[in-house]
């Protein structure tokens, strides 16, 4: 039979990255596009334990849970946050989702309507694009710099448009790798807060921060909702997920925020599967408060993992190919955001790179209006050393034949 | 500030099962009321064994999977389902969810746009009604009897209403535990393929068969994906998990059907969650394939225990109390689908069922106009022995105090 797709679902079928996955999975493809952490740093032996006597312990781990996650898992969140970031969450706060993914999505599903105007950051992350499409948003880019959105403009684009929504990630977005200073923080969200824009925070990078402080960084570098500090009405919805410090395949990420707005997602959760894993809830619940693991030392282990990456990566970067691009270096995070030299274009350079067998993420994915066409985003977080060095070996070889041309 | 949620969102709100989740969650409730397996048979010491080696095997068990679901665990279901149920599935044909809710959301997500009339059998699964509900869609009643959908009544829907679709679970109708026959089944199909008319067939519950014949039960009484048998261009989307056969906690469902819809959910599931957990589809696949594990064994136990439970709730129904209410006797399922004596309305029943301390679904929640006011949703496969008799005691003393005031 011929298939009647719903009028949106076209909207899921534009990324190239579904292919580009498949492909670096079968090992055919060194790929610097994706969002991995390096499984060489899972806790593995710790997981087994907490696996095994999670199960042995309670049938209940097996069974049926809460749309909103398992409790001591949500609480153990809210004493961290507390504790390391100066975060509250009131009552009822708090909803475990599949990664944070679903918390973008379910917030779309629960809060926009098709013809709604949101703001994003631009550049952003592929999946709040795709999600904001899927519910029929009218996507309006936000522009910033090295500081964060630029507050004046932005206010123009509150004043013009009036928008519901603003989603950001002020600590190390994805794709650019900016850190927000405090200053810019406080200007954003004043102005939401004076127009009743709901900001959507997603917080999932903001662990991965490469240098120390006095403070913690999340203290020094408070998010938006520590900022605003309203647990019962507030403005902000905080977001994030352990997929990137402790392992994504427990497909457990977060939404906090407000009692209403969370009990609003968590019906919707309901609705589109129940509940996540109670089991993979229950697991991480153990690891974090049971076994030797302890989160921040294991951050701070990625953090100086990466940051070895990171630099290695930047050095790569000053080979004579790479000499009329150009890129901010990130204080953190996973990515790279390079703008190429002039006249090179990223989907077509990623053709020739797929060609010598390395991927990385073209910048049309991340804007809302497929520009960035100059700009591509490197992963420098799960390639080791020997991948790092012949991925950009071959990316560097494509971009030089390119630029010789011209 | 004041929130301004989605249009529809405002649909997810209405169910008090919520509700009844968290206070038998507490233990302070008997819940006939939900879907729940005995989490005394669920297999939990070859689970235990399964997550401890596939952990400790492989760090990509923790890693970012594919949308579509572990490969592995996909060919194990196509093999199951051709040895056990003559069902074909071909390449490309089947992505794994997070329980089968999922499937139906992210089905519905893809095909589904506002104001498709769509249909469904009345009664049917809250968790239908709610995802068609948030996809905006015209819900229709169709009607059937114990044999399954009336195929007159059908063909004269499918002719005025023009429907999309038709979400039909002819094995064992979740609520009314109908097992058509397999005239019926032909007939529907035909039926629909006449009309270009997708079917979403659940078979959650197809595997809970009570009964033995000399053929598989799922041979005897065959799909309508397996009689339609056309992997390429079909009118069957073909749903289940195995969080009734196994565990729910493993959140693992599926949707299997022709390539084309399949790619198409698999982008939405990547929107949505990017993936389910592929930690928890290995630890499935280990258990099925490598430990002393038999799917087939192990169901036949869960067949024995619950066909048993539901013998002493149908004699716990011959008491007096009930003298006036009736049911049909399911072959298997979950559920009792009992109509009230006359004047008894099953969610002032429900009031008066929880101030006693025991729980079931009220009709109106598995209707598409909130009909079914006269009938109650019971669930056999949970309550071990002493908690079905206090249960049903409470229950039948909350009835006679009605039927005795008439």
């Amino acid at each position: 039979m011929k298939y009647e797709f719903s009028e949106r679902a076209y909207t899921l079928l534009r990324s190239p990255l579904l292919g580009i996955r498949m492909q670096a999975r079968r090992g055919s493809l060194i790929s610097l596009a994706e969002e991995l952490p390096a499984e060489e740093l899972f806790p593995l032996p710790m997981l087994a334990e907490a696996a095994a006597s999670v199960i042995s312990a309670d049938a209940q781990a097996l069974q049926y849970g809460d749309p909103e996650g398992y409790a001591p898992l949500r609480e153990w969140l809210i004493g961290d946050w507390l504790k390391s970031k100066d975060v509250h969450v009131g009552e009822g706060g708090v909803l475990l989702t599949t990664g944070s993914q679903q918390a973008v999505d379910l917030f779309a599903r629960v809060y926009i309507d098709p013809g709604d105007r949101v703001l994003v950051e631009n550049p952003t992350s592929p999946g709040v694009l795709q999600a904001l499409r899927m519910q029929g948003a009218v996507i309006i880019a936000a522009e910033g710099d090295g500081e964060g959105l630029h507050p004046e403009h932005l206010r123009q684009l509150l004043d013009r448009h009036r928008p519901k929504a603003l989603f950001a990630a002020p600590n190390f977005t994805n794709p650019s790798g900016i850190l927000w200073s405090v200053q810019r923080r406080k200007e954003v969200l004043e102005l939401c807060l004076e127009r009743d824009v709901l900001i959507v925070e997603d917080d999932s990078y903001g662990d991965l921060h490469f240098h120390s402080y006095s403070q913690p960084p999340s203290v020094r570098y408070p998010s938006l909702y520590a900022l605003e500090n309203n647990t019962v009405s507030g403005h902000v919805l905080y977001i994030g997920s352990f997929s990137k410090t402790v392992a994504p395949a427990l497909r457990t990420g977060w939404a906090a925020g407000s009692r209403e707005i969370i009990a609003m997602m968590a019906a919707a959760k309901g609705m589109a599967d129940w509940q996540s894993s109670s089991l993979n809830q229950r697991l991480l619940y153990h690891l974090l408060d049971v076994t030797a693991f302890d989160l921040r030392d294991h951050i701070a282990l990625l953090n100086r993992e990466y940051h070895t990456r990171l630099k290695l990566m930047a050095e790569l970067l000053k080979r004579s190919a790479w000499k009329e691009a150009a890129y901010r270096y990130p204080g953190g995070g996973m990515f790279l955001w390079v703008c190429l030299p002039e006249g090179l274009d990223a989907e077509v350079l990623l053709k020739a790179a797929l060609a010598k067998g390395v991927a990385f993420l073209p910048g049309p994915l991340c804007s809302p209006d497929g520009g960035s066409r100059r700009y591509i985003r490197l992963n420098f977080s799960h390639p080791g050393r020997d991948e790092l060095l012949l991925g950009m070996n071959l990316l560097g070889e494509a971009v030089a034949e390119f630029t010789a041309r011209s």
